[in-house]
């Protein structure tokens, strides 16, 4: 089994009404990683500068996160700040500063082009499908995130990229942008005419629901009393969703809908505390019982 | 077993990008009323005018709703016209007309005071309180409806009222402003301090969740391409609610999910067509089948 992401590594600068944190690692496919690596080995493409540091990459390492796609470029290391609402609901960005993303450029190593789970995390579409093209057999699953920008400004190759994916997970608004529907069927039926069979939707505080040409399925969001940081909750959901998957090697509706809850589970921790450190913290156990408490959540009999 | 309910009688404009209708028999306990009709016996206390046809009466009579506490007074029945956005999600109000409504002073029929199970549809809470002073036993339910205007002004009324009734249902923004916290679970925990101990949060597109001091059960909204008309949708899903509560004569946990499923049945239904349209036509086989719908969506095993 390999699960492959491939995505941005960062540092971040965040603040929300219940804190603020000056510089801590993130970036989307650092989430991933960490969230599916208690499922499975997750192996890692992205690029950092010279300040990222021996203890960063300790961090990753230890985890079991294979890094021999971690490429080391001279510069700086993608910087984000954003400092959310008083409701976590908006947020404004306060600085994007690229640096060494700028010119990412992804190069698989030799023992990552037979990955069988892909994870093109939110980047260029164009080097979305270069790292498609670079694995060798097509894998079981690919799944795709992307984002406004890319959307308006590269839709004709995100469309091309569509072609060759499985799995489309983005948000709500993003699906009505895509699809220009409003109603999120409509829209799904459109998006699937575009390449991908499944669509999950990430609808933030709603929860997540999953369409594919069975029907749908949802679960909503875990019911926090405090939540601190939406940072990387999306990423996270997409690493349970995709590290279970893999996990079990199965994607019929049943591992499905189970990858759904795994992603809940996974992006409801990660919103508990700033940046990773509720993840840095979980245990595989505490996702077990969570698990458990969102099919109490959802649960009823007639 | 008696379910009353008390609120409007109106007749309403409507006008969405799937239609218009100039003017169709509306109102929050009419919604109500014929929802909740499919599961148990109805009593009906509102008001209406002399422009309340012997057709509209009849057609209510017919599905086994009774009038004892019709009342008929000099004047015109509650006039409301509506325009929904293009997804359905925002309307402005073009007519508010209270005519008859504005004198309502709901009077219980003999029959009625004995009522176990009460829903006051969204009124003056004064008006509310008046009605559970003239219920002779203290329900074995009672659930209440509410808005923004009332929190507003009679924030004082309302709370007073709130001491009386078991079941709060309302909206997200409802829910929000009565209790201050735009957390839904602490809102939860404000809201029980004032009376309530269940906490039913209705959020349209989004489902239904309800809150006691057991936890919290969420349900999504049913998955429609192509509603119509959004309104009634909230009475209907509480007719549904309460008429399987009192059908059942339970309110244990079990119970309350089932009804939120049966009052989100109730609700799916009604916006499908424009105002009491679809549910005129429905069948009990089809609200059956649509709760077994309802399982599918949400349903997992880990």
């Amino acid at each position: 089994m390999s699960l492959l992401v491939v995505g941005s590594v960062a540092f971040d600068a965040l603040e929300s009404p219940y804190g603020k944190v000056d510089r801590t690692l993130g970036g989307a496919a650092t989430y991933f990683a960490v969230a599916a690596r208690f499922f499975v080995p997750v192996n890692l493409v992205a690029v950092v500068g010279e300040d990222f540091s021996e203890k960063d990459e300790q961090f990753l390492r230890r985890r079991g996160i294979n890094l021999d796609g971690l490429e080391r470029a001279p510069g700086k290391t993608f910087f984000w700040a954003g400092r959310y609402s008083q409701d976590l609901n908006e947020r404004v960005t306060l600085a994007t500063e690229l640096n060494v993303f700028a010119d990412f450029n992804p190069r698989l190593p030799e023992k990552y082009r037979s990955a069988e789970y892909v994870f093109l995390a939110n980047i260029a579409p164009g080097l979305q499908r270069s790292v498609l093209h670079q694995v060798k057999v097509r894998p079981r699953l690919a799944a795709l995130d992307t984002m406004n920008y890319w959307i308006e400004r590269t839709n004709a190759e995100l469309r091309e990229t569509l072609h060759h994916v499985d799995i489309l997970m983005i948000n709500d608004a993003e699906t009505r942008q895509l699809s220009n529907e409003h109603n999120l069927l409509l829209a799904a039926r459109h998006i699937f005419r575009m390449g991908p069979s499944i669509l999950v939707v990430k609808r933030g505080e709603h929860g997540a629901m999953m369409v594919d040409k069975r029907g749908v399925f949802s679960v909503p969001a875990f019911p926090l009393e405090e939540p601190h940081d939406p940072t990387g909750a999306g990423d996270s959901f997409a690493g349970g969703f995709m590290g279970y998957l893999a996990s079990v090697r199965r994607h019929d509706d049943a591992a499905l809908r189970r990858a759904m809850v795994y992603g809940s589970v996974l992006g409801s921790f990660s919103v508990e505390r700033f940046g990773l450190d509720r993840l840095r913290t979980l245990k595989r156990s505490e996702i077990n019982a969570r698990a458990r408490h969102f099919a109490k959540l959802t649960r009823f009999t007639l």
